[in-house]
Parts: structure tokens; sequence; C-alpha cells
């Protein structure tokens, strides 16, 4: 108990500091290495696994509703990326610059993508000619690079993984239904896989992408009450296919621009899951993307049988469930903190007395209760459990999010909860840049969204007094 | 008929311009497309679903050996890169540099990784410091890049996607057999999934991947005579840990350097696909990689009943492969030449006869045989027949290999062959750098590799009369 001791004292707890018990969870359950080069991640086997599983999930879903993968260049020449004038406003100050190759010194400076928005018009023009090329719904899985200052392991780092879709479409309404099913397809896995509760809703045109018309959003809440954006679909409207000069000939045979979305979810979803469901023991995983659903540690395992009955129990959990057993020579209560660190769901207990029972212990990780269960029922006790454990922790997270959501009808009080509490802050709005700026400025929080489920709180903005456009949730964000 | 006509015209004969044939075939098979920046490719939904088949399939085979993903970054800084003597000697010269990011002018440069040797091996030395914490079996799924003079799709592209494994072991006996373990998991997916037979062998001091103590490559023939260098798998020695400062503590207490390997399969093994199985009607896929299996035409559509029959087939078909049916206004015929020249294996023909008479035509893409198959032995004719594409489309690859391979006893027959034939030439060799030159400067002709299969074709080496120690395979090469 010595080594569980001393595994449990190296993490900081989430309320003596936040930011550090972050920190070290993501080091001691071997999410990452820090990279040679500043700000960049190196993303070891667990968090690899983890973030496979999301791509599994995300994947299926989007070719299921029709999306095709692409594999684009990770470079983009700086003429292409100027060609549309928000959007390289928006990167170019972030952006890492090629200017050599090999000894050669480039005529063109080439940029690291940020996102590949450019590319994608640029193919795009090459490739639909008419309303039958049409749509084109593509997807791609890379990295991309962004330069920027501060850096957390998967949070916001230089470089970061993820999904981006870019899609072409005939009409305006067609590429809006595709933004907001899009939207769907997120929000759907991040409450139904990742356990996460979210709000949908559109950003301000202070907040949305560069070069977009519309940015959708979900927002998460973490534990200490700031938000995570956790995954952006956009419309940008036909602004882009002129830029880029893409036409297809429309079924009346005149030449039309075609409407885009794009769309994507990174490695930034692993912090939010780990500081929507983490605890002062460590990582707390959801089952559905777990690498490890169920861990089996045998008790007394020097007794005759007991590894053998870990065996068999193993071979018979593989059928239906991710299943691991630690036969190391570490002492039970040392596995039982390792596991707990690395936030795996169920535990399964056995020993000699429970074999001789016909019997073992599963143990929760999100609330670790006990339960003993018959060997005999574990197909059914165990998916169960694992329905439990999400289940759990969704509501532990929507309570959180519910205890730390305020209304606020002036603008004194916002500026009152802005410092006295961590959370949402909802507020009605008049729809001004001015008085967005303004709460920035005076209350230090940032609009996350306008949410889908509009409310009354009022009929006026608290910060002008004018007439009220919209509800809109305030926050500090990571 | 003048549409296919149209399109079957617009391939260059293969017999008349391999080079041009190639990248027709890539074009209209809607394989890639250019890319913005010179000698970049962006890899079309058709081309990246045959590399999705490709990456599954090894995914599976490497975790079913151990190995588990992670994700490095993309940058190696200057100084990391310059380590390893040999290695930063092979690749500097090739690399892209990125010097600024943002507004900042970068204090050290750094390089867009070509591989990811020195990364691995940084990381190697945080995480291991006992022989408890080895082997560490590792892989990577992502692009790298090499500034290539001239470049080809997937054949030589500045960028291209690949795996590379990366391991580290307790014993050089263990790296070792690692090394063969993996050669031989890249020869199995040549031969049984992607029909192309190998060669396995093992590269000269000249032709090894700079680092390496030893390289062991799989060796393929195309069509066209020429070898394609299909994988390859290193034996590192303990060279790259002592450059790297990788120690642990072994059984005996004492600090040892652990040994390594890597090795890789990369997009150029689509190009081996296409020049290995293709003819001219375009492409010819292996059938446990092709996008499409099976696509179903509906002949005389139009007429009652002929769509919902080929819908009631697909549906039945795609439990058992992957099937498309194409319900699209064009003609038979145009769709014929359309899936010919994507390479679908197998097609399947259903008019108003064929649903009165219970049957469809099956026809073979490889050989174009067409077998009249009654509805309800679909499900055991199919994959028979797409098992005897596979077995048809293996043995003329053979067929060919064989019938290109040349033995030679003497410098003189070398030099002929060279000139007259397009194929494989076996000698016996005295293993000196010096014989290897004069090959390809009076022959034109590189090392393709010491095959394990050694042969006893004579006993000196044919280019300074010395006494032989291997057999060896040369050829001009992709
Ligand atoms: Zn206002
Ligand atoms: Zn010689």
């Amino acid at each position: 108990m010595a080594d569980q001791k001393k595994m449990v004292e190296s993490i900081t707890s989430m309320d003596v500091d936040f930011a550090q018990w972050y920190t070290d969870v993501v080091k001691k359950a071997e999410l990452v290495d820090y990279a040679p080069v500043r700000g960049c991640m190196i993303v070891r086997p667990y968090g690899c696994a983890i973030w496979e599983n999301i791509q599994k999930i995300l994947d299926e879903k989007f070719k299921a509703t029709g999306h095709e993968n692409v594999m684009m260049p990770l470079f983009i020449p700086e003429s292409l990326l100027q060609k549309e004038k928000d959007h390289v406003e928006g990167f170019a100050p972030e952006v890492a610059w090629v200017t050599t190759g090999g000894a050669e010194q480039l005529s063109e400076r080439l940029c690291v993508r940020p996102t590949s928005e450019t590319l994608f018009c640029d193919h795009f023009a090459h490739v639909v000619h008419s309303y039958r090329d049409l749509p084109k719904l593509y997807n791609q899985w890379c990295s991309v690079v962004r330069w920027e200052k501060t850096t957390r392991p998967f949070l916001r780092t230089m470089e970061f993984w993820w999904q981006e879709g870019h899609t072409v479409h005939e009409t305006a309404e067609e590429a809006q239904a595709e933004t907001r099913q899009q939207l769907e397809v997120y929000a759907e896995v991040c409450e139904k896989y990742l356990a996460i509760p979210v709000i949908r809703g559109r950003k301000t045109d202070k907040e949305k992408f560069a070069g977009a018309e519309e940015t959708y959003t979900v927002e998460a809440m973490m534990h200490d009450g700031k938000a995570l954006q956790s995954a952006t679909s956009h419309y940008f409207g036909d602004g882009f296919a002129k830029a880029f000069d893409i036409t297809f000939q429309g079924r009346d045979n005149q030449l039309h621009h075609p409407y885009e979305t794009s769309w994507g979810m990174s490695t930034r979803i692993i912090g939010a899951i780990i500081m929507t469901h983490g605890d002062d023991n460590g990582l707390v995983l959801p089952p559905a993307v777990a690498p490890i659903q169920v861990i089996i540690i045998p008790v007394a395992q020097h007794k005759p049988g007991v590894l053998e009955k870990a065996e068999e129990l193993r071979q018979k959990l593989s059928a239906f469930c991710r299943v691991k057993t630690d036969v190391s020579d570490n002492s039970p209560g040392w596995k039982y903190a390792e596991y707990e660190m690395k936030g795996v769901p169920l535990r399964l207990e056995i020993g000699p007395r429970d074999i001789e029972a016909g019997q073992c212990v599963l143990a929760r990780r999100d609330n670790r209760e006990k339960t003993i269960v018959k060997l005999d029922e574990l197909e059914t006790k165990i998916p169960e459990l694992l329905q439990a454990v999400h289940d759990g922790l969704y509501e532990r997270a929507l309570k959180n999010r519910q205890n730390r959501t305020f209304t606020a009808t002036t603008f004194e009080e916002m500026k009152r909860l802005a410092s006295e509490e961590s959370g949402f802050i909802e507020t009605m709005w008049c729809g001004d840049l001015e008085c967005e700026m303004k709460v920035k400025e005076e209350a230090g929080l940032t609009s996350r969204c306008m949410p889908d489920e509009q409310k009354h709180i009022g009929d006026v903005c608290p910060i002008c007094g004018k007439p009220a456009k919209h509800s809109i949730i305030w926050g500090k964000a990571y």
C-alpha cells in the first residue's frame, strides 16, 4: 500500500490547483510526452488508443452519411492562402513557414497547413464542373500546425490532430443543412459516447471562423466551470467559391458558384474528456472510448488456480468488451491505483475465495461502487455496468453545468457573477460587437454561443439597454 | 458505345508508353489530383479508400503482434536530426526547413520529418529506464516529406503517407527477430492481399537505410520489368541508442544500450498495385483492397423490375462483399468501361431476361471471363470468383517475373541482358562496393537485394573474378 499511496500523492488535488492537476494526470496516465520542439506533443499509446476509438466512431458516422476520405497536402503556397481575404487575416499570423527545400531557397514560401479550406477549394475548382458533380462530401484525418505562444497538452498545442470535413453543394439550403447535420453528429458523439453534455449554438461574428458566414459550435463545461469548444461546423455561403473561382453548370445551363461548409473535431476533445470526468485519483474514461474497459486484477495470484481463472475470464470477456489482465508482480493495491489513474471504467477483482464462490467483485471507476457478481452473469452485468458508468458520468457533468450556470439581467450582476463564480452566465444581447467587447474588457468573459434553445431572460441587452435580439452564453474558455 | 470508345481511347497503351499509361490510369481512375505545390499529390476518395483498406490490414497485423500506435510531432529540430551521423548525411540534403513561425524568425531551423527515427529515439530515452520497460513496440501512421526533384504520383512524391514502426529491445537477437518478423508481415500482405509476388532479401551496404546495420526489403517486379521496393525493415543494432543516449538497467543491474528496429510501407505500394496488375483498360485491383469488389450494372434499367432487383441484390451482397450499383443514366457500355478503368474485380450484369431466368452474368476484370450464375448461388460464387481474381493476378505477376528474370555468369552477359531485356538479372557477387558501382556505371543497374533464397550460379563474382559471397539480384528500379 506504500506504493499506492506514493502514486496517489504525486497528483495535485484538483481543488488545490486545477491546472497542475491536469498536467499531472496527462503525464501520470501516460497520455503524452513532451516533444523536442516547444509546444508540440507526443501522443503515447494510451492517448493514441483513445483518439483511435474516437476516430472510429466519427469515421463511421461520416461514412454513413455519404462522406468520403481524401488526403490533402501538408503545404499551402503563400499565394493560395491569400486568396480569401478574411481567411488569410485570421490564419497568416499563426502559421509555420517553409522557406528552404533541400539546399534550395524557395521562390515562394509554403505554409504548413493550419486548416485546409484553401487546398480543398483549389481542388474543388478542378473537379466540380456540373451540378451532376455535386455534392462533394469530403473529410480528411491529419495534423495541422498553428504557431501558438502558450501551449498545454491536448488543449492548445502547436500541432494537433483532427478531422476536417469539407463539402461543396449546389444550393445554400443544402450546405446549411449539412452544417447543422454535422454539428448534430458532434453533439451526439459528445453526449452518447463521451458522456459530455454540450450546448449547441451559433458563434457571434466576432468568434466565428475566419471566412465563414456562420459558425456553429458545441460547447462543454469543464469541472472547473470553464468552457471548452468541443467541435465547430461552418457555413461558408459562396464566399470561398467566389474567391477560388469554383463554378458549375447548373440545371438551368448557367454557371453558378456552389456553397461550401467545413467542420472539425480535434484531439482537444481528449482534454475535454479529462477535465469533464477526471478526479483526484486521475483519469476517468467514458466506456465507449476507453482503451481498456475492464481491468482484471488477480488477488493472491500466487495461489493455485487464480491466474488460470483470470485468463479464462479475460478470454470470455474479450468477446464483448476491451479487457486486460494485469499479471505483473505489483501488489493488488498498486494495480488498483494504477488503473484508477488510467481511468479504466470497471475493475474486476478475482481471488481464491471468489473463485470458490463462483463470483468476483466489479468496482466502478466513477463512484467506486463495488458489486459482487456471479461469474456466469458477467456477460449481462458488464455491459450494464459500463452503461451505468456512462450514465453516471453524464449525469454528474450535467449537474455540474446546471450548478454553475447563472442568468443575469444587469451588467453589474454579470460582473459580480464573473468575479465570484466560475461557470456560464446567460443573458440577453443586442447583437452589437461593442457590447461583446465591453463584456470581455470589464467582466473578462467571452461569448460562447447563442444557444439553439433560446431563452427569454428579459427584453433588453443588459450592457447597453437596447432591445435584445438573442439570449447568449458567456464564460471563460480554454 | 461511342462514349465507351472515347473513354478507352483516352488511355495510352502500356506497350506504347508505359510511363504515360501510368499517368493516364492514375488520373482517369480518379486516384489523385495534382496539388498546388509541385511534387505533392492530392489522394482522391477512390485512391484514399484503397489506402484505408491497406491500412486496416497492416494495422490489424501490427496490433496482433503487440504493436501500439503513437503520434509523433511533424517537426524535428536541426540539432536532433544531426545526432546520428550516417542518418543526417542520408536525409539532410532532402528535407524541407521551417525557418519562420508566425512573425518570429526561429533561432533553430525545424525540419519537416522525412522519417522519425530521431524523434522516437529521443522519446525512448525518456521512457526506457529498466529492462522491465522493454520492448517498446510502436508504430505511427503519418505523412513524411522528402524534397525530391522528379516526382510521379505514388511512386515518388515530395510528401507521401506511410506507417513507420519503431521498436526498442533488450537484446540484439530480439531486435533482429523483430526486423525479420515485420518483413514477413509485409511479404504476406503483398502476396496474400495485394497479389504481388515479392522477393525477400537483404540490401547491400550501399543501398541500406541511412544509419541501419542491416536493411531487409521485399522487392516486386512491375509489368515493364522494373523493380519496386515495396517495403523495408531495418535493424539498427545499438547505434542509434548510443547516439541518443538511450540506456536501461539490465537484469544484471548494469546500464546497457538497447537495440532498435524500424520498418515501413508507404502509399508507393499503390503505385506497385497499378503497375503490377493494370492493363490497357485501366486499373485492375486485387479484391482484398478494392474499394468496390462487385459493381452491379442494371441492363435495360428502364424496364419494370430491373432497378428493384439490382437494389435487392446489392443489399444481399453487401453482407459479404463491398458492392455498389450504378443506377446513373449512362449506357451499360459506358459503365462497363468506367468500372474496368477503376479496376473493380467483378461486374454483375442483370437485365430483364436474367431476372426471368433467375440468374445474372459475372464478369471478371482480370481475364474478362464471363460466368452465368444463379441468383441463389451468389453467396458462394462471388467469394470464389474474388479468390479466383486474386489467384489469377498473382499467377500472372509471378509468370511475368519468371519470364523476365535472367541469370548471368559474366559481366559481358550482364551488360548485354541489361541493354536487351527489362527485368531482374541474378548473379554472384563478391560483396565489394567497387563491383556494385561498376554495375551501376556500365550496365545501368542497381542492386535490388541479396535474396533469402540464395542460389549457386557460380563460384566467382562476374565483375571482378574474386570469390563470390552471395547471389544478388540487379535491376532498374522505380
Ligand atoms: Zn447591447
Ligand atoms: Zn566483385
